[in-house]
């Protein structure tokens, strides 16, 4: 028998494509002592919780709330519950997420049929009317913030175009909730699942969700059972409904701490939170401009909250990742699929999302190139990024 | 907009089936900050949480570790991965556990028999080989420790049982683990899931798990793809085994946690827990009986963790959990299904299985059958729980 020692794990900086830092608060939130599922003061914190997801996602869609697991479980949520075999589904890919989207909903029995677009651009409206013309789908997916390529889709617009053709918008947001608006209603979006690890700044093992009244119909006259019993919205809106009615025991702490986080977020203000994004963004962009690297989304289309930059020639992904984590305890993402080895991923999201952790990365990184022997103008870009504080 | 308070849950005793009271080291361990998930030190974590799961479990089984979802998910792992259309499984039901194994199993397509016990009895293995004789399952999904009943079922045996007729052996340990002996490879058991939030004493959310080769074989053989991309091993296993291939974000607080737990487990040693569990139910037991009270599950078949027992005449099921929490803060659990209203459950799991708990339960319970015009002798049950103690 072994038993290893006590968790001890080194600081970090998280600048990658999630987890980001958490904010003290919902760390200390978390150390809280729980009670059960179904005890009356937990279910007012279900309520308050599910309230704040409604002004962070800009709805007032009823059914809206964490399911229990992270992103990817909020995508198969969606997926699994809107779509039957015999339906058909429009998915739009243009980097991993879409990749995954696709391979969810292939494995819920529907027709799937894939729009692309090369990775690091958006999709506008003209390639979509086409598509949904042609394919007449139930349920359209695409990704509101691509964190593979670091491109943010515009959806303006998408959701009358979708009911034009009665079919249902299914929206990933789980890299832009809280860092750049989202706006269910407004936009007419009919499904959407976020992740807690990003912009919100909270551990991951959540996935909030969002369903509309058109959306909510269509699960309720589905003529087969959801596929998956965990994530049966049939059944699981009946606990985050009024009945609280039994489902699965949910995850006190993760809840705990998710709450904790919305309150920062509404505590700062969205608009607020968004400004700050884009402008540790500019600066970002400024200093690795200076720094000669640029970025892999298309300009005009670039996350403010996820960076990914081209790796510069003369320098190593894999040399240059360690000694970040390792020097200076910063983590970045490398390269996901086709992006593998060419791009760093540089999270700017939630809590991280602060100018010393702009400064810090940009200085560390100067040194982490010039001890590859890459050419770069010495402080160039602190002093960039300097100078979008001072504008 | 509005901002709820400040997290501030009034404390309590979680006596009921799951979330138990949680370790005060587990609870600091959740406050730490966070790690990336493909950072290095997190590699290491998450081989000594495996490696720690394994001792558990008492398995060598290389693919063990803890699904990113409640005991339901682990549930739903356990079945998908095992099972796909064509197939036949055979799943025992004498409760709400071996019911919802049924739900599941039906909605990944195979033939799916079940066999029935009265609910609070267990199956003996006489029953079993008539219906694996009868109906040559691929797998046989059997409950260990029914929360919805207390029952305990023995499992000596039936993994030979099951082989002989070249079926896969899955058993729910949700309630058993690390609270009564769970032998996976001594059983022979092929696949087996459990909680966190019960004798672990861990918060919610994450699902322990461990599949044989045979089972491992199983799934590799496959020919279709396991229907949920979340819950796939075929992926999942690239993750947590040697590749570290990026599948979803791990939710890295809730493993902070579930290391420490099992670090408790393991310091403790497993012998000393389980005789632990066994002699606070002993005192509850004899308490209960002094207050006239009796189980709901079959004489020799009782779980010390989960105490299913019959609400007595003369008390209100409700009015009596209601003072309970309200007066004590003490937590217990209604009954379920066909015992709503008839039975209440007590857990005494990990670190909540104390005899000050017991003592506590048993004075407090007795004034909340005195309020309500319930005769029982005076102090009677805290004095034979005393006796077993002093015994």
């Amino acid at each position: 028998m072994s038993i290893p020692g006590q968790l001890n794990p080194s600081p970090r900086v998280l600048l990658g494509p999630g987890p980001s830092d958490v904010h003290p608060r919902v760390l200390t939130a978390m150390a809280t002592p729980l009670v059960g599922h179904l005890d009356p003061e937990f279910l007012v914190l279900m309520n308050e919780t599910q309230d704040m997801l409604r002004q962070v996602f800009r709805t007032q869609n009823r059914l809206t709330f964490p399911v229990s697991g992270t992103g990817s479980a909020g995508m198969e949520t969606c997926v699994v519950n809107l779509i039957e075999p015999g339906d058909r589904m429009v998915v739009c890919v243009n980097g991993v997420f879409g990749q995954r989207m696709t391979d969810v909903a292939q494995r819920a029995g529907p027709a799937v049929t894939t729009v692309e677009r090369p990775w690091g651009e958006v999709f506008d409206l003209n390639q979509l009317r086409e598509v949904l013309q042609r394919v007449r789908p139930k349920v359209l997916g695409i990704v509101h913030a691509e964190t593979s390529t670091g491109a943010w889709q515009p959806l303006e617009g998408l959701g009358p175009l979708c009911h034009e053709f009665e079919t249902l918008l299914l929206v990933d947001t789980v890299t832009s909730l809280a860092g750049v608006p989202v706006e269910v209603d407004a936009w007419e979006v009919d499904a959407v699942y976020s992740g807690t690890q990003k912009c919100l700044s909270c551990p991951p093992g959540l996935a909030p969700v969002s369903f509309s009244p058109r959306a909510v119909e269509a699960i309720n006259r589905r003529k087969t059972k959801v596929q998956s019993w965990y994530l049966d919205m049939t059944m699981v809106q009946r606990y985050w409904g009024e009945e609280r009615f039994y489902h699965h025991t949910a995850p006190i702490t993760a809840i705990y701490a998710l709450r904790e986080a919305l309150r920062l977020v509404l505590e700062e203000g969205l608009e607020v939170r968004f400004t700050r994004h884009l402008r540790n963004h500019q600066a970002l962009k400024a200093g690795l401009a200076a720094l000669g690297i640029g970025y892999a989304a298309a300009e005009g289309h670039q996350l403010p909250q996820l960076n990914a930059v081209r790796i510069p020639a003369g320098a190593d992904d894999l040399t240059t990742r360690k000694r970040l984590l390792g020097e200076f305890g910063i983590e970045i993402g490398g390269g996901l699929g086709d992006f593998k080895g060419k791009v760093w991923r540089v999270g700017l999201m939630g809590h991280a999302s602060r100018p010393n952790n702009v400064l810090l990365f940009l200085a560390a990184l100067e040194q982490c190139l010039v001890a590859q022997g890459v050419k770069v103008p010495p402080g160039a870009g602190v002093a960039a990024a300097n100078r979008v504080y001072a504008g």
